[in-house]
This record gives C-alpha cells, structure tokens and sequence, in this order.
C-alpha cells in the first residue's frame, strides 16, 4: 500500500464473476483505493451489500463513475455500447474507462467515438474465469499469474497504458499489449472457437436418440464431462462473443473443419500413421503449458483426491490405457 | 475378505494406467486373491518389481495365464488380437477372458473365434483413467463410482458375467451390460468424438501462422487448456480406438459437422437467439452430471486452491462475465 494509490477512486460497473472478482482483489491488493460497484440488476446490487462488495454501492453507473479516476466495464461486450454511451457525459476528465471483454476490436469500435477528448481509453481483457457467473462467484485470486491483455489505440497516452499495466500487475496478473485485431484472432483460437466446439458436442449429444441422455451423463467421464465444464459458462456473456468477433471465429473455425475433415478422413481409410503423429504432437504443447504456469500438472485436474503425482516418467512407457 | 475369494488367481497383461490400477486396486478390495502381472516390456516389469505391482510377475503372458481363473488383457485395443491369439491355449478350463478395452465390437470380434470352448469370454470397458500413462500413474481408487460396462456375448454364462460384475462392484465400480454394438455407439459420443475434436483443436492452434505457439500457451486459460488435458492422452491406445470404432465415429461426427455447420451459420448471419437458446441448454446437462456423481462442482473442476464453493444461486444472476 503506497502513499498516493495508483488510483483514488475506481468504478466497476458490472457484478459478475469478474467484477466481483475485481472488486475483492482491489481491497485485497490495493487498500488505498476507494471502489464503487454497480449493477443493473437490484437484486446483484443488494447482494453485493450483503457480501461487502466496495466501499460504496451506486444505484446506478452514472452515479457510480462520477469523480472516478479508473471506469472499468464487466459487462457482457453486447452491453457495451449502451453502457459507455450513457456514463460518457458523466465521465470526470482525466479519467481512465477501460473494460474487461473477451472482444476488443468491437469494444474499441463502440467506445472509442463515444469517449470525451479529455478521457483515455484503454481497453483490457484478463484472461482468467471459471465456469460460473455472478457476485458470489468472484474470488480475489481470479487474476494471479494470469495474463491480462491490453489493447490502447495507437493515440493512446502512454501514461495511461502504464498506469493500467501497474493496475493490473498490482492484482497479480501479468500484462501483455498487442492490438485488438490481433487480440481478436488470438483469442477466437485459445478461446472462442473451444467455447464453440464445447457447446457444439453437448448440443450433439443431447439431441441423440440412440443415445440415452442418462447413458451420456453415466459415462461422461470417457472425456465428455470435460466440454461439459466449458459449456455451461454463462449464455449471454458467449452470445455476446460470438456475435462480436464473427470473422475471427469464422476464420478459425475454417481451418478447424479443414483439419477435422482430414482427420475424419484418416479414420476412414484407417491411417494409423497420421492419427498417431497428430497424436503425439498434441502432448508436447500440454507439456509447454504445464511448465508455464498455465496449468496444474495433477492428473485429471486434481479433481480427484488421492490421485498420484504427475510423473513425466511415467508418461514415456509403451504399453498403457487410459482416459477410456 | 471373504473365505474364499471370488477369484484365486488373477493375471494382469499390460501395466499402463489400467492395469496398475488394478494391480493396486485389487490389492486393497481383494486381498484373498493371488496376482500375477506381466507388460512386454522389461522396462515395465521391472518398475512393477520395484513398486510392488502384483504378487508375482511373469516374464511373460503366456507364464502369466497359466492357472489364472481370470485373465485380464489390459492392453491397447490394437494388441489384442495377437496377444488373445498367443494365450488361448495356455488358458485354464473354466477360467474367464477379460479385457478394459475402450471398444468393445473389435473386441468380440478378434476374441471369439480364438478363446476355447471351456473358456468364458466377458469382455469389460471401465470407463475411467487420467491423461497419464505407465505403471507409475495407476492408484487404487481410480474405479470407484465410475462406471464399467460388461458386454458379454449372448451366449456367455450368466454365472461367470456375475462374477465378473461382483469383480468390478468389489473394486468400488458400478456396473452395467449392453450389447458391445451399443457399447460403441454410446462411448462414440461420451469419449471418442470429444477426444478426437480436442486432439484436432490442439493440432489447428498448433499450425497457425498468425498467432504465436508462445500465444497459444500464455492465453490458454481461456479455455485452450481444458482440451489439452486430452489431447495429451496415450497416442497408440487412442490411434487404436478411432481403428476400431471406425463406423460409430463417424457416424458421431457426421452428426457433430452438422450442429456445428448450424452454429457457424448462426455466427455468421447474427442469430443471436439461437445462439442464446444453445448455450443455455447446455448448462443442464452438466449440472446432471454433477448431480450424477460424476463430476465435482468446485469451479475450474477445482484446479485452483482459494475458489469459492459452488453456488448453485449464483449462477443465475444477469450481469455477469466468466472463462474470458
């Protein structure tokens, strides 16, 4: 806790897994600011009193970002454009609005002609979440070792763009910049386009007739159960994605389908050769994502007590079964 | 640990994740029996020497099923026809032939003709395993509550098709029959298609040219991660499965390109209702699988230590953000 916060007041409009998240996270890591929350919702405003999310709850976000320094969005992208074109005129000068959505390019798009001269705008995108959705489900930790991307337009001041790096490096995160054509198409491939997918198969399988949605819940842990994680993340939120980096996503999903029917094509004709490469070449990028923090070495998530350590070793023998 | 155990000897061949698990499983559940185990690797025995796996270890199978009332092959499902093909004769009349096969019509078919008439064949598939692989990623506990699926041939002996479900129910498994044709339909959907689909992901996101493999890595708690988790499974026992389940996953995936064909239009011309009505959908069917038993509610399947508990509430507010 410093003399001069990095920021007196901050406002976060929103009060779902990420604004909550950040609200606890700013009054664990970051005591000397004074946080605002909002929600559109009366029932999540009041829930955010019962549970002591922010100093201060406004009833709306025109009141919540007055004398604000740092306006932060946790809204579904879709929700963005209405939003920032209502608390633009409230917006005190010299103030940072930055969000936190999974689409940069239309949330530049929608704010940044919205945004008074004297305001900076730089948009942000933590890359972190679980599977469920609003007040109660935040957790001040969401955001350590986890990558935070930003995404300023080229006039941005560059003062700003430091002051949300200290903010968000602050929290735990680490921060990355790059542009929000490439955040875009980036994040189509490590998430949209597996959010897709994951829906797409629980979709399948639940509208088979062969199949027993009971033989499918029975014997989901074959692999199924772990789409079914993914596909149960909040509706709106996805909708709102999808919608909103259409050419990316299609983009990505092209060349998905192109290497799937490749794929499909080996099993017809029984090319045992290429599915084992394939196979082969997809465990070396786990690994990579294990060593870099990303992801727990335990089997199956950890989510089983009393499994054994992971065992690098142990993965290099010849004559096993698993994941059946 | 009764009088006299439900099988007096019993023989392991192949000591991958299956196998020493049941190695160890038996150990603990049914400590009256005698175990034999045996790999075709030295590498492998000699590890099973080391950590304890079985009472006796075989140099190999053909020792190994000498005397044995139940043979287990734990092998991939590539393997077993020539391995079924050198051990039928040594098989002792009135033993029972088993196997963890995650394919079960390839199975039957490649054993049938081989085993002797003395001998009963019960194929099983117990569906469950990590993304490990070898005799050190085994644990005792892996069968329990999961589910195993017998498929005996129609005209196997009931009195040894009960055994080996009271085998199975001992090591803390439900048990359930069906024909091995529906076996592999049901498996196509609830294992082989999701695996395949994660393993194509993972491929794609790997071959990009636009996007980083350091991206893929540092952004993949997005979502990416979760289908690494299977796309690092055991690349020969996998390469076997899509083999010998040709026409069951193709099938699948026939009607998986089709919803996603749905969805990518949806994307593309902005139906965001339909979009909407999907994921909402979803959301049910793993909040089943939960309620089943065979999933932990704990956000991110509990990979994160400090998450709050899973709120069934909280997932119903509005405002929300989550898995960005």
């Amino acid at each position: 806790m410093s003399e001069s916060p990095l920021f007196e007041r901050i406002a976060l409009i929103g009060l779902g897994l990420i604004g909550s998240s950040l609200a606890r996270a700013i009054k664990a890591r970051l005591p000397g600011s004074l946080v605002v929350v909002t929600d559109h919702t009366a029932a999540v405003r009041r829930r955010a009193g019962e549970i002591g999310l922010g100093d201060e709850i406004a009833e709306d976000a025109n009141t919540a970002v007055k004398e604000a320094d740092l306006v932060i969005l946790c809204v579904p992208v879709g929700a963005t454009a209405s939003l920032g074109a209502s608390i633009a005129p409230a917006l005190k000068p010299g103030a940072i609005l930055s969000d936190v959505g999974s689409v940069k390019g239309a949330v530049v798009a929608a704010l940044a002609p919205l945004v008074p001269e004297t305001v900076h705008l730089v948009p942000a995108h933590p890359v972190a979440g679980t599977e469920y959705s609003g007040p109660d489900s935040g957790f001040a930790t969401l955001f350590e070792n986890r990558w935070c991307i930003l995404t300023p337009p080229e006039a941005a001041d560059p003062a700003a763009v430091a002051r949300m790096s200290a903010f968000w490096r602050a929290l735990g995160a680490n921060v990355e910049q790059m542009s929000a054509a490439h955040h875009d198409l980036v994040l189509a491939i490590t998430s949209h386009v597996p959010h897709l997918i994951a829906y797409n198969i629980v979709g399948t399988a639940a509208d088979l007739e062969e199949v027993t949605a009971s033989e499918v819940i029975k014997f989901s842990a074959g692999g199924f159960r772990d789409f079914t994680r993914i596909a149960a993340s909040d509706p709106t939120m996805w909708r709102d994605v999808f919608l909103n980096n259409r050419d990316a996503v299609l983009e990505m999903l092209g060349r998905f389908n192109e290497d799937l029917s490749a794929l499909q094509r080996m099993i017809r004709w029984g090319d045992g050769d290429g599915l084992f490469e394939l196979f082969t070449r997809t465990r070396a990028i786990r690994r990579n994502i294990i060593a870099s923090g990303q992801e727990t070495s335990a089997p199956d998530f950890g989510r089983r007590v009393g499994t054994p350590a992971a065992n690098e070793a142990s993965a290099t023998t010849t004559e096993r079964q698993n994941n059946s």
